[in-house]
This record gives structure tokens, C-alpha cells and sequence, in this order.
């Protein structure tokens, strides 16, 4: 059921792809700007980042007039830095006044020199001033994330007021359900639920009936820790507040799963050499230099490992059984280390895992370790004699599994704490790094045990 | 910065469980109690996730009498089912009482066959005709992810009795965005935001001020397009429908961020061979157990690989540098194949790849693969050369990668399209199938390689 329907909207997708596409191929913009007029600026951005370079340019001509300024906030970096340069001066110009001045602070960096001066040039001084404050912030903090459309309202006046207020405000920015009650020196005090207001008694003031249960959150404080935060506590805005506590803006939920979306990525990606952002349809000349990067390091320990077996060269020589079963001990190092690494980073990605818990998850990890070794050490020691007719290599290869289970789980464990400790991201790397170690103790051991015993 | 604050988070959570378990440890279930008397439940879920099985019974005996209704529902489901077999009948159905009906059904399904009818007993007509509803729904579709708590207005009456219809309600559920505008029999009409209502004028009617902009979600939706559409489209809540378009709750987005982590953790898990629910803390038999069957697959490819292997046996007892080389190429092969593996992955999950691009891409993977095959096939060719003493041998091994970085492009585009294709999950298995692909290739070719052209 579930599958079928997924088929559909897959198929949905990529119809509107093709159809779209076609009316590009078949030089008719017209056919293809109704194709896509009744799209959200997210669904565009969505359907650019499918599409083969070759027809992005003019898939770009077809909407920049009506879209551009909402479809490049919502583009991945590379495309979009990608079509900023394709705009002149004066487009980019006007793109920005039709921007929130937090999309803008997220565009700016990427735009060329010559529009970023001729942009913030054409900024009236109270947008300017926001814009400041927005670019004040790294883009993975709190600062960053937020909207500077927050309502505020002062505690000395009227449920009754309020509601007046806000008739008269017409419009509420998008996401907005909670009044942020500030102080008049512009501190944050509490907040006010539009599903409170609307329930409250009309003759009660603001401080009333305002809640306390929403702490403003540090400008600087990291993505991480914000989407935790709306995680943890559901929320769908929240305030952000300079060292003085003073109400700089709010964050919306929807930036908030944005974040979230990233960092699952970033970890599915980093985890496999893949750098995040990286598109789908980039030029071949930029993805392979970003993934030759990997490569280039793998191939390092690549020949760390050939080194190990390089010191086995007589072994081998006098039983080529050895060189035909050494991937196997080495590989099912790399699958079962690889198994725990995910699982620590995902307890690090978490907040689950520190120095309290860290031994007994190690000592966990090792146990389930040696319990599928000696399993299928039994396996693959019956495969080993039968294959080549001797019990002595069977038992080798059996104890050089073992062995490397174990390793495996002790790598798995402490190699991404040990990334994290040193600062590092334990997504990425982590697994070049086990790989080695699974390496060179699966074939090290196995060769190793083998001169000694078996020549 | 970010790094420093991140370190300080991580260790306040560190520090809170390390608080926790020692007043555990030294018996003093009163102090451990007040250290989590002010969080969430989720935390308290999170807490309970991360500690070791040794101190999860205490802690849950410290808890249990305050917290357990809501925290089961933020709990992995394996740590859930465990508890809630812990729990007595009697207990069950007090829990029962105070959940979310949504969250019952979630729960349910987990709890002893015993308690469930007990459960099922205590509830009244209504509660249990709306159990009825939720359980009908896959937990994994709009119907499972609904709540039913959805505040509904009718047309026909003006926004000020709306506003003291509100009033006289009190609270509004959380995460209360919008009113959902129905029919007399039930159907679904529109919406009417809170921001709308606290600035419409008093006068007009409902149906005047309503939006027409959010369809119902049918119930069956998959989970994966209920939560594209709330990201598309930046919602808070929307309406759940049945084929006949009468409401039957509504989706709210706490819900929905969860889908979406879910689906990060999913990918990112299974592509490590891990179950996603997986417990960090899980006993050691289950983990091994789950984990066992992995580790068996990969066996199987690993002995297939050892079998291409032994068929140069020949070949590795003349020249022993063969059996010293050939884990490279297949290396080199498994990392660029899980490259773009990853990218291909990522590409089907946002719904950016299928019929229409599909040949584009791939030849965009063969051309990367070919140019950093190209480029790192000179630098290995020079070390193998410089290593042995024997040009040949470095040209063969150059040839050998370049043929297995095209495979690694081919396998790595193909296998997560066929994958889904079958109905399967390409993040479970595409791994594992490319990395065979790659050995295969890698040992194959290039040993087969060295023999034709070398002995």
C-alpha cells in the first residue's frame, strides 16, 4: 500500500520533470512556465536541483522573472552560487528587495563582489541595520537561523489591546504562534500563544496572562543545540536573545527542519566521502576533485595494508590459500566495525554517549563482538578446510576472525570519540580510519598466525 | 566557538545522566528523582535511552509513578516494549488513561496480549471508537501520524463567535496554527489560521475568512510525502481526511520532524547494517543477533570474491606481489562505488531521480569515475612500479582500476534504481551488493589481467 503510493508521487515528480523538460526541448517557455506556475518557490528550487546541467539555463530563463528572489533561498549552495553569478548587478539588486532580510544574509556571501556593494548600497538604513545584525551570527547558530519578523507586544497592556493591535497589523508573519513580551528596553520577559490570546479574558493584561516557560536562546548557540532544543520541547517558535537578553528575533519551526534534514545528511553523506552540499548534476571537473579528495586518501591506506601483506610475501608464496582467503577475514572486520561506528555516531550525534557511559557501551560493543566472532568463526573455518582440505587453516582463520571482531568493535567505539575529542566530525573519516584498522589487523593477523603456525 | 559551546551541551546532558545514575547508585532514589523532576519527557525518554541496561530499571522505578505515560511515547521502540512488559496490567491502564489516543496507538500494539484487552476494557465509547480510527491507519502513514485533537468551526458562524467559542474552550491543543472549517456532515472545507482570526474583522463570517489553500491529507499517504509536503510548504498542522473528504484529525509538524529524523537515522543506519530502532544499550544477545545476519550476508559475498581469487591460484604462486596489490584496486572500486551509492540514495529519498534523468546521471557517474580513475591509476601505476621493480606491473594495475571505478559508477547509479525498482530499501543491501560488484571486478580484472598480459 504504503509502496504504491510512494510510487505515484515518484512518478509525479518525475512526470512534471519530463513534461517540463519537453516543453524546454521543444522551445516553448510559455508551455513550460505554466508547467510550473502553481508551485511553491520550495518545489522549484526542488525541481532546478533535478535537472541535468544542460538544461538548466534555460529552465533558469523560464522562471527568473516571477521566482528568482524565494527559488534561490531554497537551492543548495553550489546551484545556487551557481545562478547568482549568472545575474547581472541590477537583478541582483532587485532580488534582494524582494528577500527577508535573513535569506538575504544566507545569499550575500555567495554573490559576486561587484553586486554584493551595488546590493547593500540599495538597502534603506532600517533593513540595513537588520542585516547586520543577521550577518553577525554564523549561519549554523542561532543567529543565524533566525527571522527578524518577530511580533512583540509590552506587558502593560490588554489582552482586549493586543487584539486590537494586531487587526490593525493585518497580516502575521508566516509561523507565528506566540507574541514575544518584551520589556521597554527591548528585552525578552515571556511569551503569549496566539492560542492563548484568543482564550483569554479580554480585560486581563499581556503580564497576565504571559508565559515563562520559553527561555530566548543565545545568538551564538549552534544549529545543533537549537534543533534539539525545538525537538525536545515541540516547538514551533522560539526567541533569540543577545548577552544583555535582548529580543533580536525568532526562529521558525521550518528553518528548524532544515537543519535537521542537513544534518542527517551530512552524516549519510560524510559517512560514505561525499561532501554534503554537493549537487547532484555539478560539473564533472568539480565533483571528481571534491571526491579524488577520498579517494586519494583511501588509496593511502589502501598501501598501508599492502604493506602488512608485503611482509608476508614468503607465506604467500609457499601457500596461495593464504592470499585467497585474507579478504574474507579483513572485509567482515570493516562490515561489523562499520556497524558500531554507526551506531556511536549516531549516539554522539544525539547527545547520548560521554564520559559516563562510554566504558560500558565499549565493553557492550566488544561482547557483541566476540559473540558473532566465535559464531561465525565456526563457519568459516568449515568453509576454509573444506575448500582446501586442511583443519589447521580453518582454525587460523577462525581465530584471525575473532580477533579482528574484536579490534573492529574497539575501533568502532573509540575512533569517533576520539574524532569528536580532537575536534573533528567522526562521520567523516571515521570509517576511512576503522577500514585501516580492520585492514591491517584482518590481514596482519591472519598472515601473521599463519607463518606461525601453519609453515 | 560553535564547537565550544557544542562541547559544553554535550556535557551538561553528560553531567545530568552522571548526576542521575550516582544517586541511583548510592541508593537514593529521592535525590535522582528531583534531578529530573523539570524535564521534558522526551528527556527523560533521552536520558533513559542512553543509560546502560544495568541502571535502566532503577531509573524507571524512580519515574515510573510520575512520567510513564508520556515518556513511552517518546521512547525507541525496543526500550518501550521492554518497559512495557515490566509494567502490571493495572498500571497499563492508568498509563492508558492519560495518553494521547494517537500515542495509545502507538503504544498498543507493544504492550502483553494480556493488557491490551484490559486497555481496551477501560476506555469509554468515545476514546475507543477513536483508538478504532488511528489503529486503522499503518503507523507509517498520514493516518498513523495524525492526531485526534483538531479544533473544527463551521462556515456559517462569524469570527467573533468563533473567538468566544475559543474562549470558552480555554486551552487549545498544542500546536494549534489553525481551525479546520468543516461541513455539517464532517467534511473538510478549509482552514482558518490563528493569525487570520485574531485579525479578521468580528463581523464576517467564517467562511468569508477562511483559506482554501491546504488539501486534506488522504489518510493512507505514506509518512515520506506527508512530511515532503510539510516541508515544501512550510506547515504547522494540516487536516487528515478519508476517501470521502471528512476530517479525521489533523498532522501536526513535532510529529512530522520526527518522521524526518527517523528517515535521516534510517539511511544513515541501514547502510551500516544496523536496524534503525536499534538501542544503544540493547542486550547483547538481540544485538548480536540482529546484527549476526549482516555480518553472514557479507560472508557470503566475501567467500564469492575469495572464489574469483582462487581461480588465479596459478597466477599468485608465480607472482606474489599480485596478492599484495589486488586489495587495493578492490578498495579503490568500493570506495568510489559507495560514493556515488550515497549520492544516488540521497538523490531517490527527495524524490530528484527517475525515468527522466536517469541516463544522465549515470553518465555523468562514469565520466567522474573515469577522470579520477585516470588521474590516481598514473600515481598507483608509479608506486606499484617503484615497489616491484616492474613497469608492467604498474600498467596493469592501472588498467585494472580505471575498468573498476567505471563498474564502481555503473553499480553505484544502478543498484539503489533497481533496488527500488524491486520494492526494496536501497539504503539496506546497496552497500553490500556494490561492494561484491567492486571485489569482484577488482580481484577479477586485475588478476586476470596480470595473467594474460604478465605470465
Amino acid at each position: 500500500m504504503a509502496e504504491a503510493a510512494e510510487e505515484t508521487t515518484q512518478s509525479e515528480s518525475d512526470e512534471l520533470r519530463r513534461e517540463f523538460v519537453l516543453a524546454l526541448e521543444s522551445g516553448d517557455p510559455v508551455a513550460a512556465g505554466e508547467r510550473v506556475a502553481d508551485l511553491h518557490p520550495a518545489e522549484i528550487a526542488h525541481l532546478l536541483e533535478s535537472l541535468p546541467a544542460a538544461d538548466r539555463e534555460p529552465a533558469w530563463e523560464v522562471i527568473r522573472d516571477r521566482f528568482h528572489a524565494d527559488v534561490l533561498s531554497y537551492l543548495n549552495d553550489d546551484l545556487r552560487a551557481e545562478l547568482l553569478h549568472r545575474l547581472s548587478p541590477e537583478e541582483l539588486v532587485e532580488a534582494a528587495q524582494q528577500l527577508d532580510i535573513d535569506d538575504l544574509a544566507d545569499v550575500l556571501p555567495d554573490m559576486p563582489d561587484a553586486a554584493i556593494q551595488a546590493v547593500l548600497n540599495s538597502l534603506d538604513d532600517q533593513r540595513r541595520s537588520r542585516l547586520d545584525t543577521a550577518l553577525a551570527y554564523p549561519e549554523d547558530s542561532a543567529g543565524g537561523l533566525m527571522n527578524l519578523d518577530a511580533v512583540t507586544v509590552r506587558g502593560n497592556i490588554t489582552v482586549d489591546v493586543v487584539l486590537r493591535y494586531l487587526r490593525r497589523l493585518g497580516d502575521l508573519p508566516d509561523a507565528t504562534d506566540t507574541l514575544f513580551v518584551v520589556s521597554r528596553e527591548g528585552r525578552y520577559l515571556g511569551h503569549l500563544p496566539l492560542s492563548e490570546l484568543v482564550t483569554a479574558e479580554p480585560g486581563l493584561t499581556v503580564a497576565e496572562v504571559m508565559r515563562r516557560d520559553l527561555d530566548g536562546i543565545p545568538g551564538e548557540t549552534p544549529a545543533h543545540d537549537v534543533a534539539k532544543r525545538f525537538e525536545h520541547r515541540d516547538l514551533i517558535s522560539a526567541p533569540v536573545v543577545d548577552t544583555d537578553g535582548t529580543l533580536l528575533g525568532r526562529i521558525t519551526i521550518d528553518d528548524v527542519v532544515d537543519v535537521i534534514r542537513d544534518e542527517g545528511e551530512h552524516s549519510f553523506l560524510s559517512m560514505a566521502g561525499v561532501q554534503d552540499e554537493e549537487d547532484m548534476f555539478a560539473p564533472v571537473r568539480a565533483s571528481a576533485r571534491r571526491r579524488v579528495i577520498w579517494l586519494g586518501l583511501n588509496m593511502v591506506a589502501a598501501f598501508v595494508a599492502a604493506r602488512v601483506i608485503g611482509l608476508f610475501e614468503a607465506s604467500l608464496q609457499q601457500a596461495v590459500a593464504l592470499a585467497v582467503l585474507m579478504p574474507v577475514v579483513a572485509s567482515m572486520g570493516g562490515i561489523a566495525g562499520n556497524q558500531t561506528l554507526a551506531l556511536v555516531i549516531r549516539g554522539l550525534a544525539l547527545d547520548q554517549i560521554g564520559p559516563g557511559n562510554t566504558l560500558k557501551l565499549l565493553r557492550k560493543e566488544i561482547t557483541v563482538g566476540l559473540v558473532n566472532g566465535l559464531g561465525l568463526s565456526v563457519l568459516i573455518a568449515g568453509v576454509a578446510w573444506a575448500w582446501f582440505g586442511d583443519p589447521a587453516l580453518g582454525g587460523v582463520i577462525a581465530l584471525a576472525l575473532i580477533i579482528n571482531l574484536f579490534m573492529a568493535a574497539v575501533a568502532g567505539t573509540l575512533i569517533p570519540l576520539l574524532l569528536r575529542r580532537l575536534g573533528g566530525d567522526p562521520a567523516l573519516g571515521g570509517g576511512m580510519l576503522l577500514m585501516t584498522v580492520t585492514d591491517v589487523t584482518g590481514f596482519g593477523v591472519f598472515l601473521g598466525l599463519a607463518t606461525l603456525l601453519l609453515l
